[in-house]
C-alpha cells in the first residue's frame, strides 16, 4: 500500500482539505501514474457534496488527470516510465459485456468504475486525481501526444471527449450545422472540437457577454437564448444541437431548432426531469439524446486528434490552496474556462 | 366542381351522417379516384371531434383509401384509368423544401397538406375518403400492387407507412430486436412488417389477452407491461421499441428496455407532455424519437413490400350506417385490428 499527498472531501459541507490516502500496490498490469496536473469538473462539486448520492468520506475527487509515468508491473506492455500519460472518469469495467467488448467501457453493462468513490475490482474505493500519484490498470491509461501541454491536456480526459464522442458519433463535419448550448468547461471544448471536424458551429448562450470568447475559440454564429427572438430566427436550422448545460432547459424550445432528422443530445443530467411533447420530435423525425464520455480507445483518438489540430483547453492554473475558491468560482460560472490544479503545489 | 356522396361530421359532438361534399374538377394533372374502401384511423376521432384543434364543419374524414382510376387529366403519365391506387395521409405538399426534394414530403417545411381538414393549394378544404371519389394530383397518388386486396390494403396507406418508415429507418432487420408497444391498429402492422424485415419481434401489450393474436401475427414474443416484473426482466433487451401507443407512458420505464445505442420512437404523440429523467438516455447513448408516416416514395415501396411479402393489415369490413358504431368500438379498443369502410354502401 501506498500512501500518497491528496486534497479530499471530508463531509458533504466542509472545505476540501490536504490529507494522505492510500492507493494499492502497483500490480502486473498497473501503471504508477505520478500527476502533474488535475482538472476541476462540475461533477467532482456534486459527488463530494453528496449530490450525486451518498459517499464515503475522505473523498479526493479529481477525473482529469495528466502524469508521467513512475512505474509499471512487469506484464505492462502499453506504458513505460517517463511516458506523458492521462486517466479520465474511468479506471476500470468488466471487460466481458458487449459494449466492453466494442471498445465502449463507459457503457458498460456492468457498470464503468468511476475513478472516484466507486468500488474497484480489487474492493478498494476508488479515490481521484486532486492527488500526487494514482495507480490505475493500463488498459485505463491513454498517451498525451508531445504536442499537447500537460495542463491544457487536463481537462480533455472528461470535458473533451465528453463532447468528442458525440460529436463523432452524431457525425459532426463538413456541411453539418451544430449548435453548442452553454459556453463553459464543456462547451468551450466542444467549440473547438466541432469547428475543427469541420461543422458550422453556433454557439447559444444565455447572454452575448462571452461572444467575443466564443468567435475566438472558433464559433461561426453566437446567439443569446434570453432573446426570445433567437429561437424563431433559428427555428430548424441544426443537424445536430449538444446541450451542455446540466441545468433544466425548456427542450420543445431547442428542439424547434432542429432540421429534419436533427438530434438533440444532452451530455448532462439535470436532477430534474425534463418535460417534453412529442410532437416536437414527431413532425420532423427529431431524436433527443444522451451521451457519457466515450470509450478509452476513443479518448485516445480524441487526444492524437486534439494534437493534430492544436487543441487544448483554456485553463486557469491553480495551486492546491485555491481549490475551494475555485469551487465556488465554478458554481459561479466564474471560470474561463477549466481550473486545473498543479499538483506540484501537493506536496 | 363534382357533388358527391360522403359521410361526414358536422359538429365536434354529434354522429357522423350521410351527406354531399364537393370535389375539384379534375385538372390536368389530377386524378379521379372511385373509392372502394376507407379505413377509420383513431386521428379520424380525434380530429372531427375538434379535440386536435378547430375544424370547418362538414368534414368528411379518412386518409386511408383505395380505389380505381376513374378519371386522368391530360398531363397525367403516372396512373391510367382502371388502375388500383391509394391514398394515405397528404394530397401535396410545396415540393420545393429541402425535404419535399428528398421525397420527404410528409416533413415538408412549409406543411404538407392533409388528407382532409386542410387547405389545398387551390383553396379549397380537403376532404378525405369516407366519400365516394376523390380527386388527388397524381404525385400523391400510389399504385396498389395486384398482390393485395384492396381491403387489407386500406390501412397500408397510414398504419402501415407509420410503422414501415420508423422501422426502415432504424434498420429494423436481422440480428435487431425490435419491440413494438400496443397492439391495435398501428401495432399489428408494425409486428407483421418487422418481422416480414427479419427483426426479433416482441409485443408489450399491457396484459397477456391478445398474446395468441400477436403470436399469430408474426411475434417471437409477448410480455404483458401491466405485469412490473417485465421491466425487470426485459432491460437493456431491444435495439428499437415502436411506440404505438397514444396515451403517455412511463418513458423511463421504457427507456430502461433499451440496449446501448438504441431507440424509442413514438408514431404517435399523446395530447400531454410527457417527462422522462435524462440519466435514462445518457448512461447508455439512447435516443427517444418521433416519425410520421412516411413520404410518397417510401409509401409505395411498402405497398411493393407488402405486396411481396402478402402482408395486409387484419380488416373488419363496415358498411358506412356502421361508422358511428365502430368509432365507439375504436375508442373501446373492440376491433381487430383496423375498421375499413365498403364503400360501395355509400350510394
Amino acid at each position: 500500500m501506498l500512501n500518497v499527498k491528496a486534497y479530499a472531501a471530508t463531509s458533504p459541507t466542509g472545505p476540501l482539505a490536504p490529507t494522505t490516502i492510500e492507493r494499492r500496490d502497483v500490480g502486473p498490469r498497473d501503471v504508477l501514474i505520478e500527476i502533474r496536473y488535475a482538472g476541476i469538473c462540475h461533477s467532482d462539486i456534486h459527488t463530494v457534496r453528496g449530490e450525486w448520492g451518498p459517499v464515503s468520506y475522505p473523498l479526493a475527487p479529481g477525473h482529469e488527470i495528466v502524469g508521467i509515468v513512475a512505474e509499471v508491473g512487469p506484464e505492462v506492455t502499453r506504458h513505460a516510465v517517463g511516458d506523458r500519460v492521462g486517466v479520465g472518469c474511468m479506471v476500470n469495467s468488466c471487460r466481458e459485456c458487449d459494449a466492453c467488448r466494442r471498445g465502449e467501457e463507459q457503457y458498460c453493462a456492468n457498470g464503468m468504475i468511476g475513478t472516484y468513490g466507486a468500488v474497484d475490482v480489487d474492493g478498494t474505493l476508488t479515490q481521484g486525481g486532486y492527488s500526487t500519484h494514482v495507480v490505475v490498470t493500463e488498459d485505463f491509461v491513454v498517451r498525451v501526444p508531445e504536442a499537447l501541454p500537460l495542463d491544457a491536456a487536463a481537462p480533455l480526459l472528461c470535458a473533451g471527449i465528453t463532447t468528442y464522442s458525440p460529436l463523432r458519433h452524431w457525425k459532426a463535419g463538413p456541411g453539418r450545422r451544430v449548435a453548442v448550448v452553454g459556453l463553459g468547461g464543456l462547451g468551450h471544448m466542444a467549440v473547438k472540437l466541432a469547428r475543427a471536424m469541420g461543422a458550422e458551429v453556433t454557439v447559444l448562450s444565455q447572454s452575448l457577454k462571452k461572444r467575443d470568447d466564443g468567435l475566438r475559440l472558433g464559433a461561426d454564429h453566437y446567439h443569446a437564448t434570453g432573446d426570445p427572438g433567437t429561437f424563431e430566427r433559428l427555428a430548424g436550422s441544426f443537424d445536430l444541437i449538444v446541450n451542455t448545460v446540466s441545468a433544466g432547459i425548456d427542450l420543445d424550445a431547442y428542439l424547434s431548432l432542429l432540421a429534419v432528422d436533427g438530434t438533440l443530445v444532452n451530455v448532462g443530467a439535470p436532477a430534474e426531469p425534463l418535460s417534453l411533447n412529442v410532437f416536437s420530435l414527431l413532425m420532423a423525425r427529431k431524436s433527443f439524446a444522451g451521451s457519457a464520455i466515450g470509450g478509452i480507445r476513443e479518448t485516445q483518438e480524441m487526444l492524437d486528434f486534439c494534437a493534430e489540430h492544436g487543441i487544448g483547453a483554456e485553463v486557469e492554473v491553480i495551486p492546491a490552496e485555491k481549490i475551494n475558491e475555485a469551487y465556488e468560482r465554478v458554481l459561479a460560472s466564474d471560470v474561463r474556462y477549466r481550473f486545473v490544479i498543479d499538483v506540484s503545489t501537493l506536496n
